[in-house]
């Protein structure tokens, strides 16, 4: 099939992806003054004597805003607000598809930390959690700390966190596979964005001791020029020996490669480099760091990419439907890093035991129930940790 | 019925009365390939090589913000962007019932001018129109007003000029049942806010050319202390014979009287000093400003109010539906005055003369056949003004 002929078809058939419905009927005039004025000022008043009353009376506890600035689109980097409103409208549908959650795409027409700042704040009363969306390293690191901080709704950037998740909860599954435990194995990211810096943070909260990041200028070290304040704290975490060099001279020895990087850049001498029973999760999108076939003849064990043709594939619609699902379950006031380890290990737990194996160790993008096992998880994280309000 | 009671209850039901809903099925894989990626970048592509894309692949052409500071919601007042929700929920679903927009509630945590029209502008890209609603006089018409300067999209205050548009209806019919023209009556709006202006300036508009506005402090005239610019301006293109004095002086011989303003506020004995065949709007909201059946007994010919459960119901929901929908469908950069008055004369026509009388001279609220009539004079007068660009 080719998908950019028959996705521009789908987009042009409704115009569009979403739309917004009423829950309730208005047929008479007394739906009217129930929905509408006279009746309506009443849960206003409520809700005006008790803010608590807004999850009662309105939509509010369920709807997600899905706010990006159009400046990391997919691999299609800065292409601005309007262009990026597809994938937003996208996110959306999956939200509600695979969650229950009602979304909507919140385009804004500024790159300027402060203006996003500040503008998602303004807009927060309408919403019960905030999904940040393609905004571009480092600024959406700063972006999403600064919201995390001053709003008392979870923020949640799904290209750090929701990859990082799907990443983590394949490494645990794959370690099985391989019978390796991940306080031993040296692991390389490579590509030191949003979504690399956040993997290679949630794998150190998950046990690994071990980790090299690479970028463009190679393996990021303290003292390494010409870094900004995200990677220098990167390479505070990481590189425990500080060691110099290149991807492939952090890969002699590795057990797992994680690129979110670009395609071919890792060749079949640098699998044959790695420590036996390699994994690789090559993820560039559409072309992958190496081609599935290439590694396995270099002797990789496990390898898991971005596409649906591959087995193994980390995509992250499964894990921000039932993240959120939970999360506004429980009116967390944030998404922490339990939560976040929790959702890893019920994606993890969705593949049995018997059924492990080299070519299944993530479950199913379409799987629906992966959604409700996340949210169950990260309710009794949140519970546990102190987040949940309810 | 009891409204209050029927409303929360309603209300509590779903938790709310929005909800955003895929317009397309993510049953398969290659589903999931078209409306997410890797299909998405196509569309996605298109939009960033020529942005008039936008209205062909996403849903932007038939979404409205529905934006709220929560600062003059209905009666209540100020009472918060939060509060006022289930206003702008009820507005959503009233826009998708009765003209198949798309509307989402925006509420804004911050009542800084400068920062609400900042904030409008930035997120501007994701929608095809923006509803501002119960926002305060005199803020509300500079915000309106740098908006529409400073926006493509239509940019229209509800409070204002939805309702004016409807009152202009309802005066063109209630003329005819008198048989009084335009250009004779003496005119008087009591209640200088946001609809009071708009009201007074529409029918200027339409021919009126003896108009007093009135506010607490009595008739509004040149010279006139303590009036903020809004007022100022309102003094300037009213009043002609520049006469000072009370409300009850400024209905002497008049034989129009409008009232946006309190309960009770209009004695019969006032009603008897207007001329005969008058013609009483009475909307404050719930208790008019002076009730159907004392106008009647005082004179009064023609009587409306802001009720359900009297004849000649002055109520937006028959207006804005139908003007955003024609302003969509042709694409229009704004909703100019000719627009207004075409929507009016559209809603007026909806009664045919035969069917016309004093207790007849507004359609149904609950007609939806109503906005389609309007939809289709707002194209036309869109046309004709040069501000459709479909």
């Amino acid at each position: 099939m080719n998908y950019s002929e028959e996705s521009l078809k789908m987009h042009e058939m409704h115009s569009g992806k979403i739309e917004v419905i009423s829950k309730v009927r208005i047929e008479t005039r007394d739906d009217l003054s129930k929905a509408y004025t006279p009746g309506v000022a009443e849960p206003c008043r409520r809700i005006h004597a008790d803010a608590e009353d807004v999850y009662k009376y309105t939509s509010k506890g369920n709807i997600v805003a899905v706010v990006t600035d159009g400046t990391a689109v997919l691999g299609l980097g800065d292409i601005g607000p309007m262009a990026g409103l597809p994938v937003m409208e996208g996110k959306a549908i999956l939200f509600k598809e695979f969650a229950g959650v009602d979304a909507f795409p919140i385009c804004l027409d500024t790159k300027n930390v402060d203006e996003i700042v500040r503008t998602v704040k303004l807009i927060a009363p309408g919403f019960g959690g905030i999904n940040l969306e393609d905004i571009g390293a480092p600024r959406c690191f700063e972006i999403e700390e600064r919201l995390k901080k001053e709003l008392d709704i979870p923020v949640f950037h799904d290209d750090q966190h929701g990859t990082a998740i799907i990443v983590l909860a394949g490494i645990i599954n794959a370690l099985k596979v391989v019978g390796k435990k991940i306080e031993d194995v040296n692991v390389v990211v490579n590509g030191a964005g949003a979504a690399g810096t956040a993997i290679a943070k949630l794998l150190l909260s998950s046990g690994v001791t071990n980790l090299i990041a690479c970028d463009k200028p190679g393996i990021l070290y303290r003292g390494m020029a010409g870094l900004d304040d995200a990677k220098k704290e990167l390479a505070k975490i990481t590189n425990p020996d500080n060691i110099h060099g290149t991807l492939a001279d952090a890969l002699v020895g590795a057990d797992i490669f994680i690129g979110v990087s670009a395609p071919g850049i890792v060749s079949q001498e640098m699998v044959r480099s790695m420590n036996p029973d390699a994994i690789l999760f090559a993820m560039a999108n559409p072309t992958p760091e190496i081609m599935p076939d290439e590694a396995k003849a270099a002797g990789a064990r496990v390898i898991g990419t971005g596409r649906s043709d591959f087995p193994n594939q980390v995509n992250n619609v499964l894990a921000f439907p039932g993240i959120f699902r939970g999360a506004l379950d429980v009116r967390a006031t944030e998404i922490n890093e339990e939560m976040k380890l929790a959702a890893a290990h019920a994606i993890a737990a969705m593949i049995k035991d018997e059924d492990l194996s080299e070519n299944n160790i993530i479950p199913n993008a379409l799987d629906k129930s992966v959604a409700g096992n996340i949210a169950s998880a990260i309710k009794k994280a949140a519970r546990k940790t102190g987040v949940a309000q309810i």
